[in-house]
């Protein structure tokens, strides 16, 4: 029986999905879902193809009183660049909740995993870092150490950004992108401990396999987000961190034991503790910080129910616009 | 980065690919690489969605050789024939094994999975019948029932063809579609047993709870495909058939231990034999029947790389047609 389908391009989707208090509010809607412990969350299909240097993961969620659930595909391939192609694409397929019918293709290329990657950063810094930011610090200079820091603006306006790299020169580009996005000071610092010590916020984002960020760092009223790590083999933040903070988060433990920094804190023999508190839960209102002297620290390996808020919203504010095209099957 | 990606419909996917000889090539190749040992193939995600008696599951591989790999989402809510809608709908994604961009998106709500599940049938027949098949038996009055006798009457062009089911109306309407479209003489038998012990070939494809196929029906000289069981939960063949006949046969053992016909023999404590023979392996060369009198049973729950055969070949003969359209994204 022949059904309408909506097909969306990036260029599309770029222009009904911006990285926005709607959005953060979106996928904040989500993590309080999974806090919930209602939302059906399978484990993470992962292929690699080492062939060509590749990986594809899907992911999935359904959350009760959504009208849909996201497929997400998100292939990496790690060649690309070579060829003048980015390394991660992918799309988003929205299926009905009711009836399983295919409501609309989003070829988004991994534009909405930016976005609502992002946005779940923005909601650790919510619930999570200190009421007041003055500097905030990202360990990384690529799409996501630029969209992290414009997120959790959107939550804690700070207005000094420091950025880390092991390239100066990229390090350098990305904070004068953040500067003329923001219209804030950012630069570069070329010291990863003072680029800490001088902030209260602090995103890593890159695709470390050994450590970028020492223990002996955290100092108090200071909240880390590592968002990097979402693979086995990654590792951005020294095991120890995660017991030494007052606060280990994760947004989904099942996730985070197997390809967050729990993972490594586990493998180290460091994490031995009870199971950790989960983002969702504290959205819910289970205790966070409870003080400007604590020390916080959020594991963020991307969950499938981002996703299908990401999608659902997407789907939702790109049909107002009348945006897409339609396709019969 | 802007590239072209091919929308096809149903419709154009129903023009562009028959349950024809190609179509079972196309298939058997794709168990001939799973038998290499060469193909990347991972556990299938599944996800149940209780409160609409709905499920999906997505199944993907990646095949040496082949340019592309295929993501395929198989929603089943079970629900949907009261509203008028099929249980079964989906989609295959075609990707570049190479880069990972989007190639194609093949909105066929089923219909490859169809055809590439009866292909299996044929493939299985082809390898694992007697080569003289007078009467075929098939169980269940579905889709598959037809496509499966279809598929086999390609590799083994029998005569006669019985169908039993558990509506004795609906076995008729089945055999009434399979004589018109083989040409050949098809009527319902309502006794089973007698079904069986007239064919030399015989598949089930009912979505039985408890066993339809009794092990004592076995009888020198028969095959016998099941092909219903691909959920936890699902059993055709008494579990005592598997030891009973000369060969069993898997399509991959890793599916069939959780999902198939095997899960049931295990559960029983009835299978502890080695590891079963994979069709793939019999594909490559590995003796299968050895004389015509053999008992030989195979068990089919469905793989991915069946998936990417599939999709590759829509891909292949929609684009020789010119068929679907292009987006840009």
């Amino acid at each position: 029986m022949s059904h309408d389908i909506l097909i969306l391009t990036e260029t599309e989707l770029r222009k009904a999905v911006h990285l926005d208090t709607q959005v953060v509010e979106t996928v904040e809607q989500a993590f309080a879902a999974l806090g919930t412990g209602k939302v059906i969350m399978p484990p993470i299909l992962s292929m690699a193809i080492a062939e060509a240097n590749g990986e594809v993961d899907v992911k999935t969620a359904y959350i009760p009183g959504f009208e849909g659930f996201a497929i997400k595909v998100s292939p990496g391939f790690f060649d690309n660049p070579k060829i003048g192609l980015p390394s991660l694409n992918g799309l988003m397929i929205l299926f009905s909740a009711k009836t399983g019918l295919v409501q609309a293709v989003l070829l988004d290329n991994g534009y909405l995993t930016d976005v609502r990657t992002a946005a779940a950063g923005a909601v650790a810094a919510k619930h999570l870092a200190p009421q007041k930011v003055e500097t905030a610090g990202v360990m990384g200079t690529g799409v996501q150490a630029r969209l992290q820091i414009e997120a959790a603006h959107l939550v804690r306006p700070f207005e000094r950004v420091l950025v880390w790299g092991r390239n100066p020169e990229k390090a350098q580009a990305c904070a004068n992108d953040i500067a003329v996005k923001l219209g804030i000071e950012a630069s570069a610092e070329s010291d990863p401990a003072r680029l800490v010590a001088e902030s209260q916020l602090v995103v890593t984002t890159t695709p470390a396999e050994e450590p970028i960020f020492k223990a002996e760092w955290l100092h108090p009223g200071l909240h880390v987000t590592a968002m990097g790590s979402d693979q086995e083999g990654k590792n951005e933040i020294e095991p120890r961190a995660l017991v030494d903070a007052d606060l280990y988060v994760a947004d989904r433990v099942s996730q985070c034991e197997k390809l967050g920094e729990l993972r490594s804190a586990v493998h180290a023999g460091v994490w031995t503790g009870a199971k950790p508190t989960e983002l969702g839960e504290i959205v819910q209102g289970k205790q966070g910080r409870v003080d400007a002297d604590q020390v916080t620290l959020c594991d963020l390996t991307g969950t499938g129910a981002q996703d299908t808020a990401i999608a659902t919203f997407a789907l939702s504010t790109a049909r107002e616009a009348g945006a897409g095209s339609i396709t019969k099957s």
